[in-house]
């Protein structure tokens, strides 16, 4: 008996997952590889950082989700870099023989050079992200209320979230009702209502990649939700209790108690090791530039596919970063491979089938483009809530995002507004610091 | 106007919240102190140790519990120690006067003497301690199906709990569900139906504060799961990797890849402090010994309540570190100092209505002790599910866990399932180590 192809896909986000799915009963052997145990649902991670979901509301474990397919196994492990003359991925704990490989490592948050900024400005890319962020957000408040300074509290209730594109439109949105609503009549001292929320925009205009009518409608939700939408400003300078922005030649110092980074993203570290054992070339974002048919140039055995490929092929724009542009992706590899299998030669390009875009502000706020169709306020929201309860991976899932959220919705209340963690609020001299488990000095 | 007397509570469980609602419309500020922005129900913490839960389901912020009382002001911050003449608790942050101080600031997890035993067998008292706890389960089950060695494999797959108390059974019989039932079709080299679980008890049962019918049942009850009770056995020896229990003068090598701590209790650090400067003196387990009024002897101006406080007035054996005490003496303490407020002397002792204890070994398997009505099996498991949903202190919060065990129930799985944080199954050689958000390193 011939053994069977393998198949190696490493990264278990909407790209590599659906590449997985895909090839379901193909006579191939399928190893998925991640360092994570489950599959994060990223759209919705911005309601984890602002108190409205927990992390398993919007996760799933991959094997759960992969059980039923017997000729896929999982992995949870971490690829460290590739050894593409024998045919093989490299891990932390060993290393992965292919005979197929797909790439979909995705991206992280990126602050264009000034790396050290993450500790002051934390993104929002993985769920150690959010509850960080969620903490922050809260402790905030907790330290305003606690401090008898007014203009320390002032800075305290001071939030910039820094990118105006969809997770920066959500988050201060979200900021925005948590401080009007959700937290109205718990302090004593503080009004959290006037909480000022800034969002931080380079461009002229939020959410670029809208139309303009959008973009405006957007921009005036977040207005009378009491956002400050600063246009054609950009970061200057960040520290410790304050940002410092720049617009038209002038400098300002804004004092802040918390800072959000949505501003970039940058592809896995995999893409630059994978460009330089392949001998190919990554953009500006250190994407794998990639064929027509997601492969590496030069290597028809592998497959990029999500925010580590820029696929450009007959567009004026490379495709976006975004989950519909992976899922595809992988679908389209899946068919590929199978296609492969049974000795056709695939010629056919990858296209993308572009649905529409939708960004969500708050409560009965959003914008959706589909094309002709562009939806604002009410109806948009609506299609945005019914969209993502229906993509949501697990069935189970669906119905608890959906009870939470109609709770959520009912009694303005988040119900997931935990402060746990690392992240300290009572400042360098807690003794908190210390009490901590003894094995987190070890790892 | 007279200004109003001052009562701090220090600790938001369910001694300490108790209090403070039951001092709702009384004429009298309230502050009430935790080092936490939530109130845990710590009941339902093995669930989250055990993939069930998320935390946000058995937690609640203490601000809004309490947001309608507004004589309650609530503060994130920690107590580090008393000035009992000048009528203040130290805090981290600053200093809190009271006319009446309430200490509630429960129990942790205690190695008796081996407190370095921490890092290789965490205990369950927190929410990170239960994310350690569910990490490190998990992860076991993923390196066990990574290794080639069988040896190894055999011992990764190998969980030893030590004590058997309420805690140590339900987390042994949740193993034993998970490794039966909820993993079971989710691996493909490794059979998680072979996993062994071990609880070790020192005593010649388990379950010591029931009868010993109810402690034979739950024997039973975890043994047709698979468990492995051994009674009589004391742990000697910790290490990396392994478990050395010693019964009848014989050492035994257990090789284990996890192991859990339900074995010992100990008062908070602040139980010592306020002993040295009350003058008074604490048991064994650091707790105060208190008036029959709960006050500190000699110091009627202060009250302890729940796991801190040592209460053995007209009864053979001290009251439990339960829940339910500490709430009705939370509720006793509350009485108390509004009778003092109107001018009346209170010389009634607390008294303990004991309702009863229960502890569930897993799916419809349980104990229950009613004094004369003793149940087990699904009618014991039915009254445990029914009690706690009911105590589960915000209806929504009753609600989600209802679908969430209904949902667990039916299909055998188990939600919340994800390796998050810091603890790190690939080992000390992974990169993952450095890709830390940058601020932990400051915490």
């Amino acid at each position: 008996m011939q053994q069977k192809k393998k198949v190696v896909i490493v990264g278990g986000g909407f790209g590599g997952l659906q590449a997985a799915r895909s090839l379901k009963r193909a006579p191939v052997d399928v190893t998925l590889i991640d360092r994570r145990n489950f599959h994060l649902f990223q759209p919705l991670l911005y309601q984890v950082a602002t108190g409205g979901l927990s992390p398993a509301n919007i996760a799933a474990t991959l094997r759960n989700l992969l059980r039923r397919m017997s000729n896929v196994r999982v992995i949870m492990d971490e690829a460290t870099g590739f050894d593409l003359e024998r045919k093989r991925i490299l891990l932390v704990d060993g290393e992965a023989e292919y005979d197929t490989l797909v790439v979909a490592t995705g991206s992280r948050h990126h602050y264009f050079g000034n790396e050290d900024w993450e500790g002051l400005a934390p993104g929002l890319k993985t769920v150690e992200d959010a509850l960080e962020i969620r903490s922050r957000i809260l402790s905030a408040f907790e330290a305003a209320e606690k401090t008898g300074d007014a203009g320390e509290a002032e800075r305290l209730l001071t939030f910039v979230v820094v990118g105006g594109g969809a997770t920066g439109v959500e988050l201060a949105g979200a900021l925005a009702e948590i401080s009007r609503d959700t937290l109205l009549h718990e302090f004593r001292r503080i009004d959290t209502s006037t909480a000022r929320i800034l969002l931080i925009e380079g461009a002229d205009r939020i959410l670029q990649t809208y139309p303009d009518e959008l973009s405006a409608a957007a921009q005036s939700a977040l207005e009378r939700l009491g956002v400050e939408v600063r246009l054609a400003h950009m970061v200057r300078r960040l520290d410790e209790g304050s940002v410092t922005v720049e617009t038209g030649g002038r400098l300002e110092v804004i004092p802040a108690g918390t800072v959000l980074w949505g501003a970039g993203v940058k592809a896995s570290p995999l893409g630059p090791k994978l460009a330089a054992a392949a001998g190919t070339e990554t953009d500006g974002q250190d994407r794998i530039v990639v064929e027509p048919d997601c492969t590496v140039p030069g290597h028809p055995d592998i497959f990029v596919v999500g925010d580590l490929a820029r696929f450009d092929h007959g567009r004026r724009k490379p495709l976006p970063g975004v989950a519909p542009v992976a899922m595809q992706q992988g679908r389209f590899v899946a068919r590929v491979i199978k296609a492969r299998l049974s000795g056709k030669t695939v010629t056919g390009a990858f296209r993308y089938r572009d649905y529409g875009s939708m960004a969500t502000v708050g409560r009965s706020k959003a914008v959706a483009d589909f094309g002709r169709l562009r939806l604002k306020g009410y109806p948009a929201w609506g299609a945005w809530l019914f969209i993502h309860l229906m993509k949501i991976v697990q069935f189970q899932d669906r119905l608890l995002v959906f009870v939470q959220w109609a709770w959520n919705y009912f009694t303005y209340n988040r119900y997931a507004r935990l402060i746990t963690g690392r992240w300290n609020p009572l400042g360098a001299t807690s003794e908190r610091a210390e009490r901590r488990p003894a094995v987190e000095g070890k790892t």
